[in-house]
């Protein structure tokens, strides 16, 4: 049969997917169990980092923690939940009855969304109830690595276009899925992006929103001057017109003759966009045309295929182009589509814990990170530290939640993207660039290398 | 102020975001008042298509369709989604009230999920009202083109593993969000697996769901013996035990001390699994601990950096393990994380359309996908013709919904399943390995060629 004949077509998903605490891996509640059959209940600490970077990035930047803190605040079993525990056979009494009351109640403390972070640093730490601390893992790791992905590979986009042209996320057709699509634009937004094409982001995040055309729209008519007029009465207000349905630079020539008809109808003519071909050979064509035209003040916006190394290449050959439209690359980091990313165990009942397996060996105890700057106000290097050691220059990772509950508002997304943007400004210059640089220093402290060299010689493995 | 403190957090959205409408990009709507006002309002057909094969891809699985038609059953404008329309001021009063009425009442021809195909051929047709088969296109392609680039990466894996290797997908940490997780699961069942770790899987797609134990669990305590007493006992029985966390053969030979006490509580010890350091070395090394120690029942899992290279390889070399926990390199398909797909407008009010942009040009005309096999039973060849004419072979374009209905209970996740079991089974040889093999044939019917032609010299563009 069927699902779509099952009760469960009322609703995509039976429960709510984005929110629900059994979207996480079935080990994860297997070790809940067993966490509580061997009574170990402790408060353990877990930390969020990521290994290593990818060749491909200079550094990384913190984001989602805004999502992280509302799944820890919202995570509840419900009924629909609940029934599927006790159906499924896998778990004791006692572990759904410390399910069905669950409500997180432990502390986090993590670096502020818009954090400029390096590998091996803990972007997050959690200290929970053992098994509290454990089953929460999944969704963690899955909210917190794809904003960080994200938004660390948008970094690299800004930087490229400077100071003059505008970014807009086009990428939710090819995201992976709704989700994906909506946190990309956030973080994208977080990173520098002007907004957005998808909708809800402005709804739900704030997020400007942008909207052109497509050539679907140019197809449908017979005459692509009538598509044009069609469009632009529609949307008087900035029309933004797609040139490159059949030739690109004869439909530049269309509207540099259509253009007077618009004006007398009271219609801004805002922009082109183009969306094949060479785009900068296309620009500096339809500039031409444009500006032979009088239509100097409209401006190009293109499309299709950029990426980072293509706008830096568009900005380095002055090709005329104010803005981009960004899809695939941006929104499944098309480069390098995931992070080496961790969430470890590194103390369990006040005793250090360590893992080390081969490669993946962990920093162990609760962290900070220390940030120093040069006298020019530059980054001048990171050192991991114990939380109880004395640390230089800024502390990284600031209180969130309490008792499961947060000690302040979260700065806000505005507020997340204004951070970055001060931080790429101390930034050192070689990691400005496109260009492999993985020179920034980060050093483990004193105290961080006696605790790890205690650990390994108690433990009796 | 922070998101969290406005009214938007009682939800993790505050719509569904998996099946609102408003789920689109924003030129969408702009193009739905557009052709209200231009009364453009005719029968348009779209197709679903990938334009070419990844290098590292030698055919694709169509995928996702059971989540197209979900979204077309459901999709409805409720009232935080018409709030937002008004409260825009974006959209006439026309498009507005015609979106609050909004039911898909359109037609859709597909091919079944689990079919093979390839470029330019049409996956999904719709037939509708242009201003409603416009605005949909944003999320039918971002629920069609995951499924299909992760079943299209998993069936790699399915053809590398053989009959005698078991497939989890461990992947939704590293998912690009909720619903890649939850969707990847499905793909990579629908390609093969046998299951995956993601809880939600089974509940909502009655899938198996699989689980083991995490380093955490072993870190935690002070004596590894003693973990896996813990677990052993939590979870008697189906026992899959974690060797790597501090030494791999050590971890296993105090497995073959604690086997007759494990036995004599009447647990069955299922397996191992191996997560770090060389797989295959580490294999040999723990299956002859294990079968020195009369543990020769006892069954390897390795995860960790899996791929279908990997699986290939140790397949290859004869490395002793049975299964594989594959996660981040199945579910963001990380040698190639988007596929050159389009929905693309291919007739309006009766009359073929083509968009002619560089590299992007489009078949006009609603068209069927033919398939001829040879006298042994292997794919021969692939036709793609006009919807009219007459074909040879299998027609792999089948009717889905009439006038907004289905015409037929879909076929279940199995059944999509076992469709693409026979179909690999009559895969030419070369399109079954890893090495690219982009030889199959796909050739445009001569009636097709002529609308081309037709098309091309009647538009006065």
């Amino acid at each position: 049969m069927s699902e779509a004949e099952t009760g469960r077509d009322r609703q995509l998903y039976g429960f709510d997917i984005l929110s629900t605490p059994l979207l996480t891996d079935l080990y994860e509640l297997n070790m809940f169990d067993a966490y509580l059959e061997a009574g170990m209940t402790a408060p353990a600490v877990f930390e969020f980092f990521v290994r290593k970077l990818p060749p491909c990035r200079n550094f990384l930047v913190a984001a989602g923690l805004e999502q992280v803190v509302r799944f820890l605040r919202e995570a509840r079993f419900g009924e629909a939940e609940l029934a599927w525990l006790r159906d499924s056979g896998r778990f004791s009494q006692q572990a759904i009855a410390r399910l069905a009351a669950f409500r997180f109640t432990g502390d986090v403390d993590a670096m502020p969304e818009g954090t400029v972070f390096f590998p091996d640093e803990p972007v997050l730490r959690i200290t929970a109830p053992l098994p509290e601390a454990q089953f929460l893992e999944t969704r963690i790791i899955n909210l917190l690595h794809f904003q960080i992905l994200i938004a660390s590979k948008a970094v690299r986009m800004v930087l490229a276009a400077g100071e003059d042209r505008t970014l807009i996320d086009f990428g939710l057709r090819r995201a992976h899925g709704a989700e994906a699509g909506l946190l990309a634009a956030r973080a994208a937004y977080l990173a520098g992006f002007a907004g957005t094409a998808t909708i809800p982001a402005e709804p739900l995040f704030g997020i400007p929103i942008f909207g052109t055309m497509a050539h679907s729209f140019i197809q449908a008519h017979d005459d692509e001057t009538e598509a044009f007029l069609h469009f632009a009465r529609a949307r008087p207000a900035a029309v933004v017109l797609l040139l490159d349905t059949y030739d690109t630079e004869a439909a530049a020539r269309k509207l540099v003759e259509l253009a007077p008809r618009l004006a007398a109808e009271g219609i801004h003519l805002r922009g082109v966009r183009l969306d094949s071909g060479d785009l900068a050979e296309h620009a500096r064509r339809v500039r031409r045309i444009l500006d032979e035209g009088g239509l100097d003040q409209v401006r190009i916006f293109a499309s299709g295929g950029v990426d980072e190394h293509v706008i830096a290449a568009h900005r380095a050959a002055d090709v005329p182009i104010d803005g981009y439209g960004i899809g695939t690359s941006l929104t499944t980091s098309n480069d390098w589509a995931s992070l080496d990313c961790a969430y470890k165990l590194q103390e369990y009942a006040g005793i250090a814990r360590r893992k080390r397996s081969e490669g993946k060996a962990t920093l162990p105890g609760r962290k900070q990170v220390w940030r120093r700057f040069d006298d020019a106000g530059r980054m001048a290097g990171d050192t991991i530290a114990l939380l109880d050691e004395p640390g230089q220059g800024e502390a990284l990772l600031r209180p969130v939640m309490r008792d499961g509950e947060p000690v302040a508002p979260l700065p806000s997304l505005e507020e997340a993207r204004s951070r970055l943007r001060r931080q790429l400004e101390r930034l050192p210059a070689g990691l400005r660039g496109l260009a492999t640089d993985h020179s920034y220093p980060v050093v483990v402290s004193a105290g961080l290398q006696r605790l790890m060299a205690a650990v390994d010689s108690q433990s009796a493995h």
